[in-house]
């Protein structure tokens, strides 16, 4: 990876800019720019075969100065502690900028879980989570579901933790499945949050939400979630898309039943009533809204000038 | 640095080498070459002209399966992670190799004490226990002096961590000054061991340790104390040296009395009866023990095939 | 005790019946059959007379999945550990039916505390209370009042946990006295749970409670506050009973006035402008609502085919 | 200090007037009469100059039955044990009789503020709380600001106790920075409880609040927020004053503006279209509403018959 | 099992013996007659067919009034919390008798270990040890290997309660395999003591061990290690056996040579120079010193008339 | 009591005494005249005759930066916090001087024990142990018996504090029962200690043990156990003395009998062979040694230079 795709360095560099820009003392600066804490622990798991594999987890806390320190794990091949650090930092701001009393975290296990039974993915949850339980707690750093995490991934670091303490501790984590706690509308959270901000931005720029137009990039749990939400709303989608490609309509699509189309057939592409545009297109559609909900970077100093939109609303991480 | 310098990858090999003779499983050969737990920490300090300053440190806990972990605190304006990881590693063999129930740890920061006041010394060492001490502890992990670590900063360490308490816990740290808890004899030990060694390694090969000739290159705490040891146990100490230059007298050198020449004069060189080497020809006398006590990598393959000595009791770390 | 009346097997016999319903896994459904964990404590008690008495007590957690355990301590002569298992597991669906998250546990301690002093009462309940600190707390599993416990037990079991922890822990219990932070209305919570259950069953079948007709079988704590409040909401109360006997006023009795009549005369026999009917014939009066709020089992498949009321509100435990 | 002054004797002296009306039990008033714990502690303070000065502190737990302990801390020359205890005795009256979950404590460093550096007091406060600690805590005690402690000094405090820990702790004091978790409406509090108080008290004796007349003593932040407060509820502020005199105006005099004036010269006296009155002539003028806000004991034996207000609300200490 | 064979009451009924004999206190009796805690459990483990299967645990603690408690896990079919409770009393006599700061415990769990793999083996054991963390520890219960519970079995419980702990805690079990910090010595352990008794008992009556005659009966890990210990101290062993009998020589027998001939064999029936004879007529041999070491209760009152051995010192539980 | 009676007072006097001498820094010598840490408590008993009674006590932890601290715990009417402030003090200095790695602290409770019943004691006891607990602790204070308080109190503490954490806690406490881990020597080691220091005395000066007279002033706990340990040493006995007065037989007094006879008689008065003399004239005795083990303060300016004993060794407090 080039020295400028390195997320930490991005995130770092991003600080000085702010840094500058508040006139920031230099010492401080200079905290913020690392984490306060990270742990880096090498743990053994027995795999199916009975081999034992050593994998290499991380917890970053970068910040705890407002509260316990929030943020996700994730289990992917390409985690790096570059990765986490930089999306440690970016878990301070976010939760600073909208107030709620918490400093930034994030962990990650460098695996590939496409390639690990549930069995493999269980075991190696339950000793990450023993690993890093001397940092993790209610009170203390409260884990998430995050890339390849699942609310069941959740419910293995809650029963670890609480086996180890003796007694069921729900508060050690969020995003847990219902019955054992989690929240009702953590699945449509992230989605709603980027519509309730873009009708926050309409009323500031004096769009009228309802009848507005609408292009989604990306239809995963996000986008498609975010398509519904604000076509909920009153807006019109006309372009909606997926890995496979792009739709366009400018009468409208429910995305309901793109939703639908796509369950079945795996895109919407093809789905009833529209055209096929490409994923660069759909960017840049004459709309008022523009939500991209798939790749981070898919806004260019390239392509910026062409979008017409008059709000991007980014739901992609 | 080099790749073939990075002390981590030369412990790393170590371990592929005697895996390879040991028949060791390839999953526990990966486990044991990498650190179970290493904590980072970034930290400021007010300086003494006010500015704040961040500084970088670890905690690396490289194996606890024997016991609680122990190993040095360095500062150092060199110390990075690998070196760290790698001295963790060889205090993990080294208790292991005697049979003491700890495992191996290390730790660092990267500072430059030398351009420090007492004064910041103090918050540094302070602040720095502050931020390990939740993985540190009497039956957990145990610091001890290292490069530029002193048993000032051990005490700073142990206060701080009994403040943080509310009771005094002398178990926190060993190196200690004598008057709060530390070992008689510490001072001594590292040069003693060297030369207990050496007394058991000429029983092995039938050398009379009384009377035998004896080379101590560097003449720091290690060096001089390894000096007078051998020397009080009979042998003949004919050639000592230090950064400057060597000196050498085949009658025999007084070790307590080249102390106190060096205390006035600051170097060995010039010793009373006398003639001065360099430290290269120190190396190659046809001594019967060589005490190697400065710098590491003295001995290398171009010199060791023209070593005479028949023992060579390495002081040097 | 005839083994189809030992209340842990008909609870475990009632989880089969569901599980089969459910089509549980075995392995879950024996997993829910037991308790998670049971503490069994035996312990003395110097008495009023000097001698010690042993005695042994229970504190059962039958299952933690959803939250810290919660259930009464019980004082009785027959408390055993198959009454105190069976109590846990009905706890564990009483939380979990309306959805709160705790899990369910039952404590007991088998002796007479109609025999023994206010003072051996405290001593017993301090000395038990510390004996089950080790697996109770704010977060683990709370007591509360059960037969032949108070709120004044419940503040020894508060002070004793509070002395031994060094400060006050209000939380780890409920049912305290209302000036050391109990809660307002828990004295008529009981009856007034069994009262908005009517009130919702008779919206759903759609009878109109205000003035609807209804028999109260027992007349102590449940039984009457049960009266009053489905009184004030409208419905005519024609029949209520005690021990000794029930009184009939199809035009209405005024549960506040029976109360103050039970006060002076024991009963609630006698009372002005009522005929004397039997308990068994209260069950069976053609009434809307029958409130059982006196003994379990009442209800038999003997009398049932008898019983005339629309909706029937079981206050008794 | 004269018996009779010392705050000690005095708030004993008031638990006898109330118990000997309450008739209560001689054992529990003297159980009351006292504070349950106390901590004092002496520990040393590097100062600017290299010396190392000793001070004296104390922690002060009234009484913690109904819940942790709340209460100040503060930092005097005059500072001692027996004004701490009187206060955290005081403070067990204030929490119980407005009925929040709190017992009361104290807490004090016999120092003298005015004559330390910013880096002295940070040293000071910091080894206060950590020496304090070992009985602090937020579900145990929970200081807050008193005279010469600021938000600063409580984020000191939270720091310390956080650093601790391991991990941040905001709810150990009350009163800290609002960008830590302080609470928007602090500054007002004070007096913002004692105009509430008087706007119930004319509701009680029926006098209109709007239109009354006013006078405040003292304009420090009780006195002058007072002032403002009441005169936005409607309310005609006459007179206020100063350590340097008061100020009269039939008219009414707008507090908002005293305010920027005595922010300019340093005191009302001058302020635009008053005449100048001493505090003492203040004390009896002809006004519905008196605010004695400046020290305590200004209203004696001697003056109070010469009062006129109909109401007095406190708001001195 | 009838009332008579049930081991608590067996225990109980010797405390009531003693306490006779004693003139305890009848209250002070009750309580050493009962276990103090207990803890039961019950808890899943997914076995290798996938199903999830659950067992019950006990860990009694039957008096820690000493100090910590000490005492074996066991793993069989057939231990039942009554086997546990007289155990753990056995433990607290034991423990005392010879002096050592400790109370009694066991535990033990209702599993058949002969047919379970190593997996599910070291599922439960860990499950097993999570579960009674909660009241095991080097300063509170130490557990110990026992009936088919072995070092390994140690091993894990240690790794558990370490791995929750975050950190290494050797002491918290005794019996671990010795690279990871057991005892040397341990496995002769039984043997020794008990072969040190019968030569404390020698000295008392005046036999001489040199040369005296000794029938071992079982040949297990205590009889074997028993025979050549004793033989190594210069007695004449005459007579071993196993459960397919035993063997005769009265020239004597070298135990050593007899584990070799066991080994390869699987009996001692058949070892060079010796005649065969049954277990019961090896009871009966007229030598000095008789050693059971196979199960108990082989000595009755039917055979103990007929017993010739001037010592019997029991090596079988 | 006048100032310069005040135990603290002349405590901080010889501090300041000895601080001169040694040329201590001043901020060093203020901290050592002061505990680092006091705690006070108030606490209710309930008496035998149904009233609450509240009791002071105290635990003073002068000093403890040499370890955990360690100090007695007295009853009595006269102990106020000045007393216990002095005697923490001298217990620092005790452990440093003979080098044991402890610091000094000290504990009372204002009460009678003489008027109290065993009930009563208990209660007290327990109690005051609870409230102290928060700063008591195996490795942070250690109490022991002192005025009024015995092995048995030292049990009840022990219990407490056991039973609080849930399991036994030897280490808490010393001068427990033997039976509960007691130390053997405990009753004569103050006698011991004072007699050793005497042995050493003698030899410093040349004078012969053997044959040497003795005074012994006192023949309580300390005296009379000096009195035949001297005795048992060689030494010739002549003069003992209890508050009835003292004996004197310059051929020698069995101090073993002088027991028995006291045992009997109530006073050493009257012993066969002897003649009567006062306290006052067996302090100027003309004997070798002389042992005041009665009350403080016995030698005094006054008398001082009519003492002829060669050595004074003291066994007083």
């Amino acid at each position: 990876m080039p020295e400028e795709m390195n997320p930490f360095k991005i995130a770092q560099s991003q600080v000085d800019t702010v840094a500058e820009m508040l006139g920031l003392d230099a010492g401080l600066t200079e905290f913020l720019k690392n984490p306060q804490r990270e742990l880096h622990v090498s743990f053994p798991v027995k795999m199916d075969d009975g081999t034992l594999k050593v994998f290499k987890g991380y917890r970053v806390q970068h910040n705890m100065a407002r509260g316990p320190t929030k943020g996700g794990i994730r289990f992917h091949w390409d985690t790096d502690i570059d990765e986490v650090r930089a999306l440690s930092m970016w878990m301070t701001w976010k939760c600073a900028v909208v107030g709620i009393p918490y400093g930034g975290a994030k962990g990650g296990v460098t695996c590939n879980p496409k390639e690990m039974s549930q069995n493999e993915l269980e075991k190696l949850t339950r000793r990450f989570a023993s690993e890093i339980s001397i940092i993790m707690g209610p009170d203390t750093d409260i884990p998430a579901p995050d890339v390849y995490t699942t609310p069941q991934t959740m419910a293995w670091i809650m029963d670890t933790y609480s086996m180890n303490h003796g007694y069921t501790v729900p508060g050690v984590i969020t995003g847990k499945p219902i019955p054992i706690g989690g929240s009702l509308g953590r699945n449509e959270a992230t989605a709603r949050g980027c519509v309730i901000t873009i009708r926050e931005a309409c009323k500031k720029i004096g769009l009228e939400l309802k009848g507005a137009t609408v292009a989604v990039q990306g239809y995963g749990n996000a986008g498609s979630i975010a398509a519904y939400l604000i076509h909920d709303m009153g807006a019109k989608v006309v372009a909606v898309s997926d890995s496979q490609g792009g739709v366009l309509n400018w009468d409208g699509i429910d995305p309901h039943e793109a939703i639908k189309f796509k369950a079945e057939t795996g895109t919407v592409v093809g789905f009833a009533g529209t055209e096929t545009i490409t994923n660069a297109e759909l960017l840049e559609l004459d709309v008022d809204i523009l939500i991209p909900a798939a790749l981070e970077n898919v806004i260019t100093s390239e392509n910026a000038p062409r979008i017409k939109a008059k709000i991007s609303g980014e739901a992609a991480n």
